[in-house]
C-alpha cells in the first residue's frame, strides 16, 4: 500500500489497540449500548483505561464518569459514540479537540434516511476532517478487537482467535459471531461494522486487517462498494499475504445501466464482482453460512500444491457424499500409490475400500486410532495434497462406548501432529461436530478446522486449492503495457475523432487503433466512394469479399442493411454498394456515409469469441470475454476482469467460461490458439489502460483459428467528457499535428 | 398400489407396530446391539411384549430370556436378529417356523463381501421365502418406529413426530437423526435402514410409509436402485398424498454403458435419476443437509398456490440474502398490494422498507409483536403465497433484553395462529435457531419449521412450490396411448426388420413407423436405384433437395459420405448419387446399398431439437429432449423422463433444459411451436410404450417452426432378443402376412 494508506492503517491499528478509550453517552441502563460496552470492557478484562462520559452519572460499574469530553484526562485514541445523531457534529468536534484519533459512531439517522441525514453526515465528516479524526460509521453496529479484550458490540461469549470479520450488516455479523460461538471455531480477532462508511471504508479496513498480527484470515460480508477500485487494490495487497473470504449479496439487483455497447449491457453486477474479486485473489462463497468455516480453514491450514484430496471415511455413505461434492466442484480424488494401498491393506479389514475414498469399513468403531495410522499413510503419499476425514470421528464415545474417549483424544492429537509434520491440510467433518465433543475441540485447539457439513468442508478444500494457486501464480505473473510509439499512434486516432466531436470511432479507425498495438486484423480496403471500386486490382476482384458500410452516424451496420457478404467480382460489388447506400438512406436519411470497407471473406473453420471493454462505475475499466453467438446472447456465458489484465488473468478468463471446452474445438472446429488470444487480451488491456479516452470497446467477432486469430469487427466508443490521457504530455505534443 | 403390494405393506405395518417382538442374540454386553435394543425398548416404554433370546442368559434388564427361538411364547410379528452372518439360515428357519412375519437382520458379511456372502444371502432368502417371512436387510443399520416406542437402532434422544427416514447408509441416517435431535425439529416417525435389500426394497418401504399414519413426509438417502421402475411406481403413488424428499448420491459415477445411440450415451446416471424422480413428484435436494429441514417443511406446511414469497426481516442483511437466495432459485418476490403497503406503513417506522423484502428497521427490537402485525397483513395479501421470516426472531431476549421473552413467546403463538388461519405456509429463519430458544421451540411445537440457514429455508420454499404444483397438475394430467390401428401398422414394420434379422430400421422404415403414429415428416421419396432418378416428375426436379443413402449396414450416413445437400435438377442428383455410391463403397465395401432418400431442403428458419429414446437398466424406457447441435454435444443440456410420458411431463421437459429460452426464438429464429412438439413427444411415448421391440430411437434433428415441426432424420434400433410386444396377440395375427 502507499505511504498514506499505510499511515492511515497504522493509526487505525493504534486506535483499535488503544491504551485508553472514551465511551461518549455511557449509560446506567443495561438495555443501552452505552452500558453494554462499558460492562464488556470491564468484565472481559480490557487492559487500557476506560473513560465513560455522561453529565448525569458520577460512577458506572466502578469507573469514574466524566461530565463532558473535555473533562476526560489525556488523549484517548478511541471514542465510542453512543449519543443520538443530532449530537454528532458537536461530539466529534470535542473529540477532535481532545486528540482522539478514531471515533466509532453507532447512531443511525444519517445518509441512510435521506437528504437531511446526508447533510448531517456531511457536516459531521467535515468537523472530523478538520481535526484529522477518522470515523467508523456512522450507523455502524460497532467494533471489537478480542486480542485487546475490547468488545464494543455487546456480542456474548467471544473467544480470541485468528478470524477477522468485516460486515456491511450488523445482523450478518451477529449471525457469524453466533455461529462461531455455538459451533467449534477457533475464535475471532477484530470485527468492524462498516456502517455508512462516510469516512473509513472497506479498503481502509482491509489495510487494518492486513497489518493486524492477530488476524489470520478475514471474512467479509459486502452488499455494495462505493470505491470498487480502491477495494480491489487493497484486496490484492491483502490476499498477497492473507486470505480474504467474501460473501457478496445484492446479486439479484438487475437492469442497471442502459449501456450502449453489448459489453456494458452484459456487465451484470454480480458477474462483474465475481470476476474482479477472483482476479484480486478473493475467495467468494455462494452462501453466507460458508463464510466462517471457509475462512477458518484458510486461516489455519497451509497453502497447498493442488486439489488432490484423499477422503478417509468410516462408512460408505459419507464417503460417497464427499466424492460427489468434490466431483461437483471439479476437485480430483487423489490417486493413491501402490505403496499406500498396500500399507492401508495392512491396517484395515478385508472389506475396507482401499481406493480413494477410503472406507475403513468399521475398523475404527472399536479402535479410533486406526484413523491416525491411515492418515499417516495418506499424508505421506506424494499424490495427496489434502486430507479430508468424514464421518463420526469425535463421536465414537457418544455412539459406541464411553471408554473410546481416551483413544479418540489420543487420535486427535496424533492427527494434528501428523498433519503438521506433513505440511498438508487436514480437514475434519463429523456428524457430531455440533455436540462439540472433546476430541473435536482438541483438534480445533490444535489449529485444525472441524465441519458439521461435508459440502462446507469440500468448499474449504476448494478455497485452499484456489487461494494457493493464486498465491503461487502471483509470484510469476506479468502484464503488458502500452509502450510509447504504439500509444502515440493510438492517441492520434483517438484525438482525431474527439476533435471532430465524435463519440465513436469509425470501424477502420478502430482497427487502426488496434493495429497500433499489433493486433491481428484481416486485410481490408476502405473505399470512400463507389467509383473507387473501378480501381480495384485483380486480387480483390477474384476472391469473395464482404462489404461493410462506414458511417459515423450508423453504429449498428447490420441493422441498417450495411453489410453484404460473399461478393465476387466488380459487378457483384457495385450492386452491393448500391444496395447498401439505399438501405442506409432508408435507415437514417441524414446519416453521413463515408464509404465502405472491403474485407476478404474469412474462413468459417474457426471459433468466434467476443472481447469487450466497458468502464464500470464501481470497478473502473473491465474486460469481458465470451464465445460468440448464442453463448453470449442466450447463455450469457461471459467472464469479467478489471484492467490492467495480467497474463495469468487472461488464461484464467479463458478457463472461466462455462463452455470453456468449446475452445478445445468441437463439432469439427479446430482448437483455438489460446496463446494468441491471451496476447490479444493483453494488448487490449494495454491499449485501454493507456487511453482513458476509450469508454467502451467491442471486438465482435474475433475469429480464432488453430493458429492466430482475426478481429473481424471492432467498435470503439469514446468518453464524451474531456479525459486526461495517461500520456497527457504526448497528447499536448501531438495536438498541433491534428489541428493543422 | 396393486393388491399384492398392499398386502405386503400391511404386513410390514403390522410388523413395525408389533404386539410382541423377539431379539435373537440378545446380550448383556452394553457395547452390543443385542443389549442396546432391549435397553431402548425397556426404557423408552415399548408397550408390546419383548422376548430376548440367548441360551446363556436367564434374565436381561428384568426380562425373561429364552434359550432358543422355538421356546418363545406365541408368534411375535417381528424379530431383530443380532447373531452373526453364518447363523442366518438357521435363525430364519426357526423364525419362520415360529410364525414371525418380518426379520430385521443386522449382520454384515453377505452380498457386499463377494460371492460366498452372496451365496449365504441367497440361501437365507430362500429359507425365509419358504416360510413367507420377509427380511429387512441383511446388513441393515436397523429400524425404529417412534410411534410404537420401538427403537431397535440405539440412536439416542429421539422424539416422535411426522418425519420418516429411509436410508441406504446407516451413517447418513445417524447424521439425520443427530441433526434432528440437536436442532429444532419436529421429531421422527419410522426409520428403516435398507441394507442389502435382499428381500424388501425401496418400493416396499415407500408403500409402508404411505400406509403409516404416523408419517407426514419421508426423507430418503439413496445410493443406487436395483428396481428403478418399481421405485418410480411406488414413488408416484406415495407423492400423490405425501411428500418424498430424496438425496441421491453416487452422482459422480460416470462412463457407464457404451451405448450405440446418442441418447444412450448422454443418459448419465444422475441426470436420468433427476429427471425420472422429478417426474414421479419426488423433491430432490442437492445436499444431504437439506433433507431433513425440507422434509419437515413439507410435512408440516399446507400445499401452496404458488411461489410468491413475502420476506419479513428485522435487518437489511438477512433481507438481502433472502432475496438473493430466492432469485437464484427463480422464485419470485411477491408484489404487495397498495393496501398492504399502507397497512404496513401504519405499524412500521418511516425508515422501514415497505416493499418486499420488508425490513422492519428495528421496530421489533423493543416490540417483537410488530412481527405478528406485519405477518397478519402479509398473509392476508392475495399476492402472497408463502411467508418467510428471517433474522433474529426467538433471540430478542438473548440479544436485547430478557424481558422480551414474554412478548416473543406471545408473538410465536400469534404467528402460528395467523398462518394456520391463512392456510399459507410460514417458514422462520433465525440466527438463534441453534440456541433452541423457547419462542422458536414453541413455533416447532405448533407445527412450523425453523431454519438456521436462509438458503435451506429458501430451498424449502422451492420444495413447497414444486411439490404443490406437482400435486395440482397430477389431477388433470393425461397420456396418449397407441391405439390399435397405429400399433398394428408399426408392428408390421418392426417385425419386418426383425424377421430379416436386422437390429436397426432403415431410415425410411423408421419414418414410416413414426408416420403410423401421425408424426409430421417431410415429404420424401425412396429411390431404390440410380435409374429411378429418370422417373422423377417436375416438382422434384425444380426444388433444392437433400439426398441420403439408405443402407442397413451403414448407421452413420454422414460419416460414410452418404448425405448430399442442396441438389437441384437431374444432373446434380445423378452426380450426387454416384458420389454417394463411391463414398459408401470406400467406407464399407460389403455394405448392402438400398438406394437413396430424396427430401426437399427444409427451411433454416427453425430451431433444431433432438428427441431420443433409450432403455435404461434401472428405469426402463426413457425419453430424452434437448436442443440440437452444440447444446447437446457440448453443453449436454438435456433432460430425461421415464415413459410413458404425460402431457404435463412433456411441458415440464421443455421448461427443464437450461437453455429453455432458445425455444422462445433467439437470434432471429421464430419461436418453437411448443404445443406441436409436446404432441410429438406424446406420440413417441405412445409408440415406444406399445412396442418394447424398440430398443433405442433418435429423432435428430427435429426442425421446429412457428407452426409445427419436421422430423428430418430418424434412427430406430431394435431389441435383438425376442421381446414380447404389449400387443402380443396382434403380432401373432400379423406374422403370417409378413411371412408369405
Amino acid at each position: 500500500m502507499n505511504q498514506q494508506a499505510k499511515t492511515s492503517a497504522q493509526e487505525l491499528l493504534a486506535s483499535l489497540y488503544p491504551s485508553s478509550l472514551m465511551v461518549v453517552g455511557a449509560s446506567a441502563d443495561p438495555g443501552k449500548r452505552g452500558y453494554q460496552a462499558v460492562q464488556a470492557l470491564v468484565t472481559e478484562g480490557f487492559q487500557g483505561r476506560i473513560y465513560p462520559v455522561n453529565p448525569r452519572l458520577e460512577q458506572l460499574l466502578g469507573l469514574t464518569c466524566y461530565p463532558e469530553i473535555a473533562a476526560v484526562p489525556g488523549a484517548p485514541e478511541l471514542a465510542l459514540v453512543c449519543t443520538p445523531a443530532a449530537s454528532l457534529p458537536e461530539v466529534l468536534d470535542a473529540c477532535g479537540r481532545k486528540g482522539v484519533k478514531t471515533a466509532v459512531v453507532l447512531a443511525s439517522g444519517f445518509a441512510e434516511v435521506g437528504a437531511a441525514g446526508q447533510a448531517l453526515q456531511n457536516l459531521s465528516l467535515a468537523v472530523a476532517r478538520n481535526w484529522g479524526l477518522r470515523l467508523i460509521g456512522p450507523n455502524t453496529s460497532g467494533v471489537f478487537n478480542m486480542h485487546a479484550a475490547m468488545n464494543l458490540v455487546g456480542y456474548r461469549d467471544l473467544r480470541p482467535g485468528p478470524l477477522g470479520i468485516l460486515s456491511q450488516s450488523g445482523n450478518m455479523a451477529l449471525s457469524l459471531v453466533t455461529e462461531g460461538t455455538l459451533q467449534l471455531h477457533s475464535g475471532f480477532s477484530s470485527y468492524i461494522g462498516v456502517g455508512n462508511a462516510s469516512d473509513l471504508a472497506f479498503h481502509d479496513y482491509l489495510d487494518y486487517f492486513l497489518l493486524d498480527q492477530g488476524t489470520g484470515a478475514l471474512a467479509a460480508y459486502i452488499e455494495g462498494l462505493d470505491a470498487g477500485q480502491a477495494f480491489l487494490q487493497a484486496a490484492r495487497q491483502f490476499t498477497a499475504s492473507k486470505p480474504l473470504v467474501v460473501y457478496k449479496s445484492g446479486r439479484s439487483a438487475s437492469g442497471q445501466k442502459a449501456a450502449k455497447s453489448h459489453t456494458g449491457a452484459l456487465a451484470g453486477n454480480y458477474q462483474v464482482a465475481r470476476g474482479v474479486m477472483r482476479q484480486a485473489g478473493v475467495v467468494l462463497v455462494n452462501q453466507p453460512d460458508y463464510l466462517l468455516p471457509v475462512a477458518e480453514a484458510l486461516a489455519t491450514q497451509p497453502l497447498v500444491k493442488g486439489g488432490r484430496v484423499a477422503v478417509l471415511a468410516d462408512g460408505g455413505g459419507h464417503a460417497t457424499i464427499a466424492a460427489d461434492a468434490l466431483d461437483s466442484l471439479g476437485l480430483p480424488l487423489a490417486q493413491l500409490s501402490a505403496a499406500s494401498q498396500k500399507a492401508l491393506a495392512a491396517c484395515l479389514p478385508a472389506t475396507a475400500s482401499l481406493t480413494n475414498p477410503i472406507d475403513v469399513a468399521g475398523a475404527t468403531d472399536t479402535d479410533p486410532e486406526v484413523f491416525a495410522r491411515c492418515a499417516e499413510i495418506l499424508l505421506a503419499d506424494p499424490g495427496v495434497d489434502q486430507l479430508l476425514l468424514v464421518g463420526l470421528f469425535g463421536g465414537y464415545a457418544l455412539r459406541f462406548d464411553p471408554q473410546l474417549l481416551i483413544a479418540e483424544r489420543q487420535t486427535a492429537l496424533q492427527l494434528a501432529d501428523l498433519a503438521r509434520a506433513s505440511g498438508k491440510p487436514l480437514l475434519v467433518h463429523s456428524l457430531y461436530a455440533l455436540y462439540k465433543p472433546e476430541p473435536l475441540a482438541l483438534l480445533v485447539e490444535e489449529g485444525f478446522p472441524v465441519f458439521s457439513s461435508i459440502e462446507v468442508a469440500v468448499a474449504a478444500v476448494q478455497a485452499l486449492t484456489d487461494y494457493s494457486a493464486y498465491r503461487f501464480r502471483e509470484a510469476t505473473d506479468d502484464y503488458l503495457t502500452g509502450e510509447g510509439e504504439a500509444s502515440r499512434r493510438a492517441l492520434k486516432i483517438l484525438d482525431g475523432a474527439r476533435f471532430e466531436g465524435r463519440s465513436a470511432l469509425l470501424e477502420p479507425e478502430a482497427k487502426q487503433l488496434l493495429k497500433a498495438f499489433e493486433v491481428q486484423l484481416p486485410e481490408e480496403l476502405w473505399l470512400r466512394s463507389r467509383e473507387d471500386l473501378q480501381q480495384l486490382d485483380a486480387a480483390w476482384l477474384t476472391q469473395p469479399l464482404a462489404m461493410k458500410l462506414v458511417s459515423q452516424d450508423i453504429l449498428h451496420k447490420s441493422d441498417a442493411g450495411g453489410v453484404e457478404l460473399n461478393l465476387l467480382g466488380l459487378e457483384d460489388l457495385d450492386a452491393a454498394w448500391q444496395r447498401i447506400e439505399l438501405s442506409a438512406a432508408k435507415y437514417a436519411a441524414d446519416a453521413k456515409l463515408q464509404g465502405c470497407l472491403l474485407v476478404p471473406m474469412a474462413s468459417n473453420q474457426a471459433t468466434e469469441v467476443i472481447l469487450g471493454v466497458t468502464r464500470d462505475s464501481q470497478y473502473g475499466p473491465l474486460l469481458m470475454f465470451g464465445l460468440g453467438g448464442i453463448f453470449v446472447e442466450v447463455l450469457e456465458d461471459v467472464v469479467f476482469r478489471a484492467l490492467p489484465l495480467s497474463r495469468a488473468d487472461a488464461w484464467d478468463m479463458l478457463a472461466g467460461i462455462r463452455s470453456a471446452k468449446v475452445l478445445e474445438g468441437v463439432r469439427g472446429q479446430p482448437p483455438v490458439d489460446k496463446s494468441a488470444l491471451v496476447e490479444l487480451m493483453l494488448k487490449v488491456s494495454a491499449l485501454v489502460t493507456a487511453h482513458p479516452e476509450i469508454a467502451e470497446m467491442d471486438l465482435n467477432p474475433v475469429r480464432c483459428y488453430r493458429e492466430g486469430y482475426k478481429v473481424l469487427d471492432a467498435r470503439v466508443l469514446l468518453n464524451t467528457q474531456r479525459a486526461t490521457s495517461s500520456s497527457a504530455l504526448e497528447k499536448l505534443e501531438l495536438l498541433p499535428e491534428l489541428v493543422h
